[in-house]
């Protein structure tokens, strides 16, 4: 058995626009835009959106959003999505990055959230 | 002065995928997929993520997602949004399409939730 969540929304941000994406999105949502310690790829937008992390994620590839799903499980969870038909694109670390049915990314992370906010707003599979 | 908040994420799939889109999503997110009454380009995902809505819509597009803003006032959000910097892609009824800042989509829409919830989860302008 394991649990799973939404965790967050991201905009991959191509790397020479993401600083005017982290500006535009923290304003236009009442944000606070705070740098990921030791990884300037990724600007949290913290307030932007209740319950849902949202950040902006500079990559070397054209803009899109991606959603990410926390897991206490990451093996079983992507094993699970990969069984409804989504396909693995990279395991570039501890998490997977795959492409549903209908052609959109996500990404199968550990758990982000602290232990009692996930047990009590996460899935329970199996 | 008006008010705004993310209403919802949106999975555009091109429509010959739309319903496997439809299918893959609402298992792996445990929600139930209702099709919008009088239009069949869109289907909710109901309880796929807390507090925000998540819909499927059929596009003549390639994959994508895009970010919808609810407010009740749709000249004045779409004008400070453009004061941000997005470009107006689109006005196809009573809603605006907007291009972010590094490329993104987002629409903004009428307020979709009922006016209590809206109030005490949308932030205020001016």
């Amino acid at each position: 058995m394991h649990r799973y969540r939404v965790y967050g929304l991201f905009v991959d941000a191509p790397r020479n626009t993401a600083g005017e994406a982290v500006a535009f999105w923290s304003a236009a949502l009442g944000a606070r835009a705070e740098s990921e310690p030791g990884d300037d790829d990724y600007t949290a937008l913290r307030g932007a959106i209740d319950g849902l992390a949202m950040e902006v994620q500079s990559v070397d590839d054209t803009p899109r959003y991606h959603v990410d799903i926390e897991t206490d499980d990451v093996e079983a969870e992507t094993a699970r999505l990969v069984g409804l038909g989504a396909q693995v694109v990279a395991h570039p670390g501890t998490w997977y990055v795959l492409r549903a049915p209908g052609g959109h990314l996500l990404c199968v992370v550990r758990r982000q959230t602290d232990p009692e906010f996930f047990a009590a707003n996460s899935r329970l599979v199996g």
